[in-house]
């Protein structure tokens, strides 16, 4: 068990109407407990929270005139993660698959698990199935991608960065994504906060669905798997960007700050490719 | 109120075993009751009913050694649409939208709205709100493709027929469902069985959300939207695909036939272009 | 006929041993003469000059140890266009196409006319064939995309631009090459120096093949024609990019500078869609 | 020393009036002597031979109404390949490169060696460089290539076969032409007629310019190097098409026979990944 802090603080500039959806309040589950919550505008506007979309995502939303908005978020959270350090975690049949997973399968806007099937089963497919098929395709991308950033956009999708061998941690969880899904495990995207990481940022890193869990993987080892905190999981970003507009806004500053609120000295995190069962 | 008979036949070379996911079985709901379904394979296999998805789509989930596998399935169903013929539909301000519909503003694999956002925009950014700029996209997909099979595959999306100009039902479908989404209107693909439609088959088409309901729509005007019967929804065509394979089998033959089944004679069908609410 | 003076200064880090090809040398016609030419580098390294591809394209090359490298190219150029100011000129039949002139009706890498054939022959298909189709297609590609600085790279192609309706000078003269190729005009990229660019840089313009000649056009309409000096032709920008590195090398600064070099003050240039016959 | 007697025909219905650019005459060197040579249509059209594009390749051009068009074309070829067993074939520097041969360093149509560059780095990079190189990336993509008919089309590019990992003869010198310009080796792609490809067609290969010579790969391994009767050579299968059509015709027919025309049986074949400098 573990406390961790985090905060967030975006500025726009917003140009004309517009309706925000923001993704970045934290995920309220019995493995993750939010002891406390400020979600806050200058200028005040209403903000309306709703749940969306299959996975439930906690969404703000609000309708904002021309203006200088700032928007403030902080949580104090608190991880009481599963952790299955046995890695002895088979995968679940296809055909025992619950249903709800079912789309998870089925290729996405920045995953076209359709286009790199027959790649992903031609490295993968041969290999034992189970935790360590998922973390061979962690590692995969992880040995064959640069990480840059600058080299890709928000368009960018999982066949491109297979290609071009470089992206940042949303590629990288893009294409181990499609990977999985290549080879019939349900794949799907988790954004978070991520203590340590460097520079900070909201971090993309990937589920995988094993024997009726769904198992968090970082392709990029740039922080500890147990300093994340859930924002939201979707079939691709595209779901769960951490904010959509419609409408003209500017972003003119985004500061992420994620970090330990434990009274005493954290422990050293166990190594970072460890099962971690999150739902 | 009308009747339609829908039968399929899909016949398989199962090589290995093989999990089927068949999306065939009619929509029930208020507007659709299902009188009579019958689902028989030959050889008699396990076939499993489920709801999946965030659209509660209803399948047929089947595990088969190889064989030679013959899928029967036919349904009697009875319609009542709500037609809503005065056209005087607008469009649900985006900050108004049911927080479940927002998923349908998303890109998705086959519809890139966030790559066709501009032309979008550009095209019909400044057409009059509501159905009649959903139906001026869907007219405009009309003009501006030739419907020729052999034009597309599985894989192309729609910005592969924006630039090619050429597709069958679901690429018309997916085009329309990316443009509506880039100018904010939430849209969905939909698969159907559709009377009269030549040659025979499943058809594609889409729904739009306005003014608090989803609106019926499509492209291709190959078959009167009064004789659709819907068999699911999801963000493209890779939610509701007839059948969903994982394994070796080959597709022999696929029939399909939907026809009306009412005693007297059916009346003309009003003009395909009617807005009928369905949900 | 007119005076224009040319500058330009590269300035790399070279990290290991690299090769360079640079294509920032004025070519040398009936047209255009090089009246003086200055190409030197510091430190000094052996630049051999060479003429390459089927456009004789004049190109320099150097082999470069780890350094800092500065590369400073001047040239003072006297031009002659032919102009033809009567805008009657037609389209050569394609039966009647000098063979040199064919391989410029086949796709390239950022202009892919086999995918956009049938766009452009629905846009500019049925137009009066001659000059002013050409002219059409270059005001069609300077209405419909926004010049954006930051929305293309350099893998951006003309089926990519013509999607998302934005880019730069490259990407206009790209789709517009892929536009011309499409409806059967053999098109070319060209590369240039433009007095009057802002911000000054190499300027991309294109070239179409009209009654036994080519002629010059610029979709951006940022500069004037009159004061183009040619560098060099190629199917597309692949061919000419002002440097081609083989090795590690970081480009540091970039500078273009060009003026017209008249004493007596330059006249009002005609408008830039006028044509002219440039070979 | 052999002889090689090649055969096509063509036969086209010609909706409106054409013009047909074939690409199907042998090529003329030292190396391949053409001993006859017929070319005929029916109804006799007057039939233009050009030379074409950097590669000078031989084309037939023809003007046709509309009418059934049979072309046949027949050759007897005599070829004195240059063998070079020893293998010790080393790579040119590319500073040494001749300029003609640079534009072959370049991306294009289908062989879009800027996106792949890093992935060619990264899986040839390190090998020794030289002939043996090449040939590993022959291999390797006739290892990671499924030949499989119908999995491509006329706009299918090397980036999207080394996704789907499957395709026919000109997906596989597509993918090796454009592995080895991302590796700094000048490759370009060939036309052929080849003894013993079945089913007998038009074959597509690649050469490599290897110390100072262009060497020719097969990496599709379907028949003997020392069968291909030479037809024409470019950038990509762009400019060696068999026919590039303007207007509306439709092919009906093409057979192409190419069979050993000595009297003596013919030895056996050496090794298909035999090198052999052709130019």
């Amino acid at each position: 068990m573990s406390k961790i802090q985090v905060r967030t603080t975006l500025i726009y500039e917003v140009r004309q109407p517009t309706n925000f959806l923001f993704n970045i309040g934290v995920e309220q589950s019995d493995y993750q407990r939010c002891l406390e919550e400020h979600f806050t505008s200058n200028p005040e506007v209403p903000i309306e929270a709703c749940n969306v979309g299959a996975e439930g995502n906690r969404l703000h939303r609000a309708f904002v005139q021309p203006c200088e908005l700032r928007i403030d978020y902080s949580a104090l959270v608190e991880l009481t993660p599963e952790v299955d350090t046995s890695c002895e975690v088979g995968e679940t049949d296809i055909s025992q698959l619950p249903p709800q997973v079912l789309p998870y399968l089925n290729p996405s806007r920045y995953c076209e698990s359709d286009l790199l099937a027959r790649f992903a089963f031609e490295e993968f497919g041969q290999l034992p199935r189970g935790y360590q098929r998922v973390q061979a395709i962690a590692d995969w991308v992880n040995d064959h991608l640069d990480y840059e950033p600058g080299t890709t956009s928000g368009t960018t999708t999982a066949a491109d960065v297979l290609l071009q061998r470089a992206g940042v941690c949303r590629d990288y969880a893009h294409l181990a994504v499609a990977l999985c899904r290549g080879i019939g495990v349900p794949a799907r995207y988790l954004a978070a906060y991520a203590v340590d990481l460097q520079p900070p940022d909201f971090h993309g890193v990937f589920e995988a669905f094993l024997d009726g869990h769904w198992y968090l993987f970082d392709a990029t080892r740039l922080a500890p798997v147990q300093g994340f905190v859930r924002i939201g999981t979707g079939r691709d970003a595209a779901d769960v960007a951490f904010a959509t507009l419609n409408g003209v806004a500017i972003l003119q500053e985004k500061t992420v700050t994620t970090v330990w609120a434990d009274d005493a000295p954290h422990q050293d995190p166990p190594p970072a490719d460890e099962a971690i069962a999150t739902a």
